[in-house]
């Protein structure tokens, strides 16, 4: 069925149920960044199968905002579809708001799918149209307009053992209800999959590349209750769930379940609208408890992130010693790079799947933040210029996420500084020591003071939380120009990632994964520090060494120095010489 | 007469008006920071004399709140007062709200003076107090009760000229009126002294250190009022009024006006609870656009920052020369320093006033911020240790502000590691480059960097505002490691300021004013950068060379040489062979 076909079924439905516009968001009922099959309802009617987008689909009109990774992509996918396509974050680009409010009169009803938006998203809409439009909730209709429409996913759920876990469910749950019990809340619901995977120690494959599933989770003060289909649960998944003091009941039964409570804790940003019009009560409204608690990993947890750093690193060094004869040999393009580094990670024990999808980015496409080569965009990989691979994989006992940018040949001397202006700020960053109590913005300026003398900057985050075998992206805790109040504590991860981007030309970042470790104690207080977990060379060849300070030299040499030490072991000899060269002292 | 007959009177009327408690907090109907002497009513009833303190009166105990600076003064005098001393800021002490909720039993009644509070503090007192106890805005009772209070300030006011000011009053009101377009409100009500004086172009004596005059100014679409004693304004400035578009009345003649208003603009920080009280409607609340007008110089402006530097730093040069042979001499103290200091900077043409209390700090002294020494407090000053001087001048083209912390004898190591530590923040502070829309808070920890990786730290913030001849303290911009979204605008003055204090040894602070200026336009945007307005010698004598990296001993040495640039042809010739020594490259 093309798109205008399927835009005409929807318009029937919006015309039988009185809606003047439907907004079509890329999210699912647990507000994930990955979507599972089911719920990729904007690709499904748009045609446009890039991971970030809306659709606002009008009786008469329609339109679909992307951001500047998929510009060419979605203008090639819409063409003919009557989808017209709207540039986010252009000045000229109308906001969803603005663009309903110019395209409706005053009194229209705008239909939203209420699971497919967070109570926070809906909240901010309802205030963007100061109820000159009227926003309504409603249920999915999908799943009679989609013929084809693929179902939940079924597949089984298993146990992340203790020893990676380090935590038991059961006592994760007592931890939670004694935050519950000094707000004086009774019931909490966790709608955050990875939240709900971090406090039942389960795990699945029910979202790509994340190892989660589909579930809710409610806390009482005595029972709690995982609901979730049936299938999923096996025999002895539901032992290990009583065990733990957790029942199950099926997916869709929270809603009336929720409809009984006399209060609730909920996460506005994490709970769906439709939960929160099913309330019958006021809810107290915090960010959830688990989103800190999972934060701030354990001593078996960080033990793991030690052990599959170690490995990730040998799959990365095997990879690295490969790359570039094998580029010099003329068949390599982005995808078949990225498909070797996946084959390296995968030799490697414990090793489940990738964390997210691999960012192999030549030339003028490491310009494109977030850019994944297809069959369509790739491009064969020559030696010269730079290469950007931002990958990661998911262990049993940890997640890693790396960035580096890759010499294959010559480069200008503009790649070069800029090459070392992203260096310098990285090991600045995690140089970094600073008072308990510091959030990652106060920290943000440390990775962008020297690209900031020359003029330049780069538009995403410093850094991210990672999961312990969970999310490659977690909160609360970011580092980034715009205040994330969430403070930096000790045992949390967080990712350094500065870089630049050059439109048409290139690319660079780097990015190791760091862990929030005491540093001192005086009589100002505590201090921290971080640690670098990630064990990978640093490509030295790009670097224009008489701009780094001898701090900065000390610190590559001396990680140099680590990675060799760490690493070697687990090498052949021939691997081992080129880890050798490529971690010499500068 | 003694506090107990005071309390006693205040008691009285109390009982009469069925009150159970009385907060008297230390500020003016402006929301001041210094205040006139009408409205020193905390300092008359409790008899402790310090700038900050908040007096709890119930009907039969009492308490009052300061900072450190002042634990042992108020202690003293609060002796046999009847009134405890809570040492705010320290784990042990109760807040005022839980500190009433401990001595009151619910549904008692909390007088205030309405002309007292700020409507946010307002607010936020009965959210901490959650109903359980009621706060009531009530008449200043205190003309009554208070004897021989002093009169309102009756003070002539005067004309800020136009080439020191720049823009007429009559093009600032046309521009304010433009933003209260924008936000279609017809009348904008400013209560903040400053704001009043930099929109009207005018200048006063009421308050101490702050050329502005006690007036309300209420903008409407058309008229504009300035609400203020008849006694205080001339024929020439009626004259001047009438020029620029304002009409006159008498100060509490706003009250009455308030109640007719169908929509009006206040700022909740800087406008009483009494003038909310007296509103009729709802009001619109925002941050005064003259907050944001006023903190972003203009051209002449700038010009007298330029030239009011030039003098200050001559008076701070004849100053420094003289000093450490006065100090050899045996005959200098605290007060005794404070004073030459400011003969040296009366001398110099344009100057009227200090611009704050002189911090003349010596020793320990100076391991207390802010501090001020008074008779009681004053110490003699040796040929040893640190002394450390924060002072400023109201000149009629501009206001100053610097610290100098002068070695007037031998160091240890750790003065001289805790000196450089300070330093290099100072430096690189000003060095900094930045993004348009950058905010304090992401700078900040480019001057705490150094100390953090020694586990120290300061608590106050690094950077404000300063007026142009107006308060030295000015928003609402600042640096600071709490958030504060305020960004910094090329025309910004700001303060750079870091500091070291350890208790009952030493303390140690830099500061020089700087002004946000342009740094480039590149394909990533406008960059800004700062000039340093501030001209005076550092003290060399501390500084740990080897500590300072070759960027940092490049930026002392060309200040230095810009500094003996500019003062020297102001200087008599042996003024400027000290200047000479003391600007010396390292």
């Amino acid at each position: 069925m093309d798109t205008k076909k399927k835009i005409a079924i929807l318009r029937n439905w919006m015309k039988s149920e009185g809606f003047d516009a439907m907004i079509i968001p890329s999210t699912d009922p647990h507000c994930g960044e990955y979507v599972p099959e089911h719920w990729e309802i904007r690709k499904w009617i748009s045609g446009f199968t890039g991971s970030a987008g809306t659709a606002v689909i009008t009786l008469d009109t329609a339109a679909l905002w992307t951001d500047s990774r998929y510009f060419i992509q979605a203008a090639q996918q819409l063409e003919g579809s009557g989808i017209s396509l709207m540039k986010d974050r252009l000045p000229e680009t109308p906001s969803i708001s603005e663009w309903l409010s110019d395209n409706l009169v005053n009194g229209c009803k705008i239909a939203i799918c209420g699971e497919m938006f967070s109570h926070q998203e809906f909240q901010a809409l309802q205030f963007e149209l100061h109820g000159r439009l009227e926003i309504i909730s409603c249920t999915d209709p999908f799943n009679d307009l989609w013929q084809d429409r693929p179902s939940l996913p079924k597949d089984h759920i298993y146990v992340q053992p203790i020893e990676f876990a380090g935590i038991t469910a059961k006592d994760k749950i007592n931890q939670i209800r004694g935050i519950m019990a000094k707000e004086q809340i009774n019931t909490l619901l966790i709608s955050a999959l990875d939240e709900i995977a971090w406090t039942t120690n389960l795990r699945g494959n029910d979202v790509h590349c994340n190892p989660v599933f589909i579930s809710y989770l409610l806390i009482g003060e005595n029972a709690c209750t995982l609901y979730i289909m049936p299938e999923k649960v096996s025999p002895e998944i539901q032992d290990y769930l009583t065990s733990q003091g957790i029942q199950t009941k099926e997916y869709n039964t929270i809603f009336a379940d929720l409809k009984k409570l006399e209060s609730v804790w909920i996460d506005s940003a994490t709970t769906n609208q439709a939960i929160y019009d099913s309330l019958q009560i006021n809810p107290f409204v915090k960010r959830s408890p688990v989103a800190f608690l999972k934060s701030v990993k354990n001593e078996q947890e960080i033990e793991g992130f030690h052990q599959a750093m170690l490995r990730d690193g040998v799959a990365m060094v095997k990879f690295l010693k490969w790359l570039h004869p094998a580029v010099v040999g003329g068949k390599e393009t982005e995808l078949s790079i990225s498909n070797k580094l996946e084959e390296f990670r995968a030799q490697q024990a414990n090793y489940l799947d990738i964390s997210f999808d691999t960012i192999s980015a030549y030339g003028e496409h490491g310009a494109i933040v977030h850019y994944e080569p297809t069959e369509e965009t790739d491009i064969p990989v020559k030696p010269e210029g730079f290469l950007l691979l931002d990958s990661g994989a998911q262990y049993a006992d940890g997640t890693t996420d790396i960035t580096r940018t890759i010499a294959l040949g010559d480069l200008t001397p503009a790649m070069k500084l800029d090459y070392t202006l992203v260096l310098k700020g990285f090991i600045q960053l995690g140089l970094a020591k600073f008072p308990t109590g510091t959030c990652g913005t106060q920290l943000d300026v440390l990775a962008r003071q020297f690209m900031w003398s020359h003029g330049k900057n780069y538009l995403h985050g410093t850094g991210h939380g990672v999961g312990s075998h969970l999310c490659v992206h977690e909160g609360p805790h970011q580092i980034r120009m715009n205040h994330v109040p969430a403070e930096l504590k000790a045992g949390m991860t967080v990712t350094d990632e500065p870089g630049l981007y050059l439109e048409g030309r290139y690319g660079i970042r780097t990015e190791n994964t760091l862990l929030v470790v005491p540093f001192l104690e005086t009589e100002f207080g505590s201090y921290l520090q971080f640690e670098h977990l990630t064990l990978c060379p640093i490509d030295k060849e790009p670097i224009l060494v008489e701009m780094l300070s001898a701090e900065e030299k000390d610190w590559l040499n001396t990680y140099h120095l680590t990675v060799y030490e760490k690493l070697s072991p687990f090498l052949a000899p021939e691997e081992k010489e080129w880890l050798a060269e490529a971690t010499k002292s500068i």
